[in-house]
């Protein structure tokens, strides 16, 4: 990965907004940043150089994994306490941004009782989280690598969902094939949500046996290289009923139609509306609750958000998900979802699984 | 669960800090004082009455699950929007308190613009968290659900260490089983760590296969009915060497001695200084690289932390972890770790796996 040409973006950031220096303290960012994959550490990014900063625990795996960096580690010292020791005596910082969206109140409280008093705290939102929205094509051949695994993963968890099986079963199959297969982890808690609970959006996989007959929504994902799939296929349990069809046909009109508005130059509220208009035709909208997808890479959600009235305008090799629904209470939900890379003149999808409407 | 109870404690701390509200953004928190377990959600304390904010998406799930609130949802606004809404208009409120640990500057800034001039944003740490440390008969019925089902699985669990194995591959099988017996989710990424990797006090299962010989560390816990288990034992792959097997006795005697200390009374601190002390006699304690324990309860890391220096006094109805370890870098490490909850007179271990070394 290209960590010295990422520092240099967000040093033109700072410059722009008269910044010193950003403490990072977004981990996905620090990853971004430097390379190191722990859970506890701080970097500086400044106008002449990156110091990181963490614990004893990952004094090694510092020295393995950092590029582009002074490593800075303090026996018995926090990364919040070495980092505020440290800045305390940087006196050629005027202004230093934070990162609001994701600094608590109590360590931007330490850095700055620690920072002298000529030095001033900014707050800032997402300068890191922008760069990170285009993905280099080394970020995309491994996002690619994520997805087909998902969609590999997506053909034996077919063969697993039958009636009365529960969906925490499913679930814990599917994600011990993601191990066998090399997945690092499931990219965010598998869902399965099977009859009544489909058309919960957010249905984690539950005790509850699936039902003889109706839709179960499986959205899943891995993590591969450091990089998320995501991917939803609803699958019909029993002989579906005409109005299943029609619901099943439209979500996915409406998702072909969504995928179709992808390009660059096109807003994400444009890509957005372009599948709630599809389902409206249907008399459907009113049961598409969520927005239209995010953006995906070393977090499963990140920057941008594919939603009405956002503006954001979509670049060559942002990577975000398509994934419209619809659910209905006490009756049951379709979702379907992919992941797809901008291109120069639209979009390529990155999860091959089939969209015909599966019955077990 | 007695959330009354649990919301005139609050009241009893927000008072003697001067406090009229309490802004609580933890999710553990608000899920100790209200029962919501969904991922969005604030809940404001006040001197009259506790106020709970969600969004559209958990309409239903706050109506059956919250109790002892009133619960305040508006289509289309974050729980973020709908409580700085409802704060605005509250002028009785001279000093709110903010979980600050938990609390993001930009949520933070967002409160303190909404509300009125008179009122002051007051920085707080562990209001609720202190309370929690204390578990009520329900919750150590939980937990101690949640550690015999951890040991059930371990009994399975070390059926499947072979050599050539994945780590991740019988971390995903243990996982599988967990969903099986019921588990809602596994309470933290599963350590397997196998041979040298053993010495990693987190080494999270990785793809690496099991040596013919060595160390396997197994940390793992399972959540049921919304409460953590956490349990470590570690297995030898092979014949053990004389050293290996002085290392393991030694660690097994300062757990041993760590919960013998266990009683109310006591300080954290001092607990710590019992196994360290085993492993000094037996030159490894420069081998014991972290804290010896930690609470457990809606969460796997919760106060107090049970480490070197920590003055916090045990109290009957507290449950810890104990879990030193021995990790000598590039051979392999052992750690041993039972939960217990505090009772009158000592302690009663909660994790009931033998601790005996398991060849295999």
């Amino acid at each position: 990965m290209n960590y010295k040409r990422r520092s240099e973006a967000v040093r033109e950031a700072l410059e722009s907004l008269r910044l010193d220096a950003l403490i990072t303290s977004n981990l996905a960012n620090i990853r971004y940043l430097s390379g190191f994959t722990g859970s506890s550490a701080l970097l500086i990014v400044s106008g002449r150089e990156n110091v990181f900063f963490s614990d004893g625990r990952y004094t090694e795996q510092a020295r393995l994994e950092v590029e582009g960096a002074r490593v800075r580690i303090v026996k018995g010292k926090s990364a919040l306490a070495t980092a505020s020791a440290w800045l305390s005596h940087e006196r050629k910082f005027r202004r230093i941004g934070l990162e609001a969206a994701q600094l608590t109140v109590a360590d931007r409280d330490a850095f700055a009782t620690a920072v002298p008093r000529s030095t001033r705290m900014v707050s800032t939102l997402s300068i890191v989280e922008r760069l990170r929205m285009r993905k280099d094509s080394e970020e995309v051949g491994r996002i690619r690598n994520a997805c087909h695994l998902g969609a590999e993963l997506f053909q034996g968890l077919v063969k697993t969902i039958r009636p009365g099986r529960s969906e925490s079963e499913v679930a814990g199959e599917l994600e011990l094939a993601a191990r066998q297969r090399g997945a690092e982890q499931m990219s965010f808690p598998t869902i399965i949500a099977a009859g009544k609970r489909s058309a919960l959006p957010h249905g984690r996989a539950s005790n509850e046996p699936i039902p003889s007959r109706g839709f179960v929504v499986c959205d899943f994902g891995v993590i591969l290289a450091s990089y998320c799939s995501d991917m939803t296929r609803t699958v019909h349990v029993g002989r579906p009923q005409a109005e299943a069809r029609a619901v099943y046909e439209a979500v996915w009109e409406a998702q072909q139609a969504a995928i179709e508005a992808v390009k660059p130059g096109v807003s994400v509220g444009e890509v957005d509306q372009a599948a709630r208009k599809l389902l409206q035709k249907r008399n459907l909208s009113k049961y598409f609750t969520h927005s239209t997808g995010h953006g995906l890479g070393l977090e499963v959600h990140e920057a941008p958000r594919v939603a009405a009235g956002q503006a954001e305008i979509l670049r060559p090799d942002m990577v975000i998900t398509i994934e419209p629904g619809v659910y209905e209470s006490g009756k049951g939900g379709v979702r379907i979802e992919d992941t797809v890379v901008v291109t120069d003149s639209g979009c390529e999808i990155l999860t091959p699984s089939p969209k015909e409407m599966i019955v077990v």
